[in-house]
């Protein structure tokens, strides 16, 4: 599928002077993108608190196919609003999810979250090793060594499967409650199987069923669930 | 949209059992992903180097609905690998792609690549002190403060359209023509125009066309890219 490369003779200015001209923040865009997906987005079976985490989530990927493969846990925007207003740490299955999270939108929610609040062992040496020696993949053990972060925290997965399908062994077979979990793996291996089986075992959750997921998905769900937090600290302390 | 949060009861082990009863690494995961995306792919008029970077695009996303949507410029493939192959350095528009990208895969391709080869400057003080005074977003400024980099450089964008629309106006005004770029930002402000201007400029790509992208899809195919690069270099010394 190529396109015609051949530099066409342009008139007028780069569109950037359109920016230029009226400046907008990125802020402002975001606000803006936000009022369009608000004016397009199909018909949306979502109380007010999920509807903020599916926006956002349509806002990182353009795509609102998704509105549909989104799911909810009974209790599922309390649960992580309580997880992040007290601070719990933040598992995390890949460094593009760390990368994407925003400590200022951490800090809204909860003022204890510092970069020591996100647990990402993917890349640790001993992890590394114990995958090579297993010939299974690096993520499995990566969470396995967060095992007690595990509990009472909350768990952010964007990436892979297996990762996922570990933790629900630790909660089948070893008690482990998270406060809260983004099951969002993407792939063609065990992805759906994985979610099926972590939906089935009442642990709270935001959940994108089906192959697709990713990381920014991922981190816009929770940044979306940092800005019900950080209001419902504004009606707490009467500062709506 | 609620799902049933009651637990379930279980009969027999956790699914991860399967995998430890027949153990597949990371790289097996993938290679088996990519067979399957093979298989269920639908028609693809791609050349076959076009195809290695959209399949593994597919991979990051698990929505073929992206086949239809992806662009290379005539010559794409050999621009890239040449660029890769001669460690030109890489822009990255966000933090998350830079946390994405694979040192090694990079220096498949070339063994010059270092961390220090990864340009972001999107997080940077003064970049954050030049979009504040000015009223306009951080991700402007850090492309401008790549200039010199951007000259015969790769530039990779899955973040903002407004870094884009930046480099755009380099390439028109400032004469700065990069070796390749991965053009996939993503959003509802600016988006599809930044990318029609773009591909009008000449430059060699491969970009998402409309409002969709990400960070995932750019590393992706930046990651793909080097798979290419380093096919070639096999097939230079001969050890294909």
């Amino acid at each position: 599928m190529n396109e015609d490369s051949s530099k066409v003779k342009r008139s007028g200015n780069p569109l950037i002077y359109a920016l230029y001209n009226e400046p907008m923040s990125g802020e402002a865009i975001e606000a803006r993108s936000l009022d369009i997906i608000e004016q397009e987005a199909p018909s949306r079976p979502f109380s007010y608190g999920q509807w903020q985490v599916v926006k956002r989530m349509l806002h990182t990927t353009a795509d609102f196919g998704l509105v549909d493969r989104v799911r909810f846990s009974d209790g599922a925007i309390e649960a992580a609003v309580m997880a992040l207003t007290g601070g719990c740490p933040i598992f995390v299955d890949s460094n593009m999810i760390r990368a994407g999270i925003s400590l200022a939108r951490l800090r809204a929610a909860c003022e204890k979250y510092s970069p020591e609040s996100l647990i990402c062992h993917v890349a640790d040496e001993d992890v590394a090793a114990a995958a090579r020696a297993a010939g299974l993949p690096r993520s499995l053990y990566a969470v396995r060594k967060a095992r007690s972060s595990l509990e009472n925290g909350i768990a952010v997965f964007g990436n892979a499967p297996v990762a996922l399908m570990e933790l629900n062994r630790l909660i089948l077979e070893e008690e482990i409650r998270p406060a809260f979990v983004i099951a969002m793996p993407v792939g063609f291996v065990h992805v759906t199987e994985s979610k099926d089986e972590f939906m089935s075992l009442g642990v709270p959750y935001v959940a994108v069923a089906g192959r697709r997921g990713g990381s920014p998905l991922a981190v816009s769900a929770l940044h979306a669930l940092c800005g019900l937090a950080a209001e419902g600290q504004q009606d707490k302390f009467g500062i709506q």
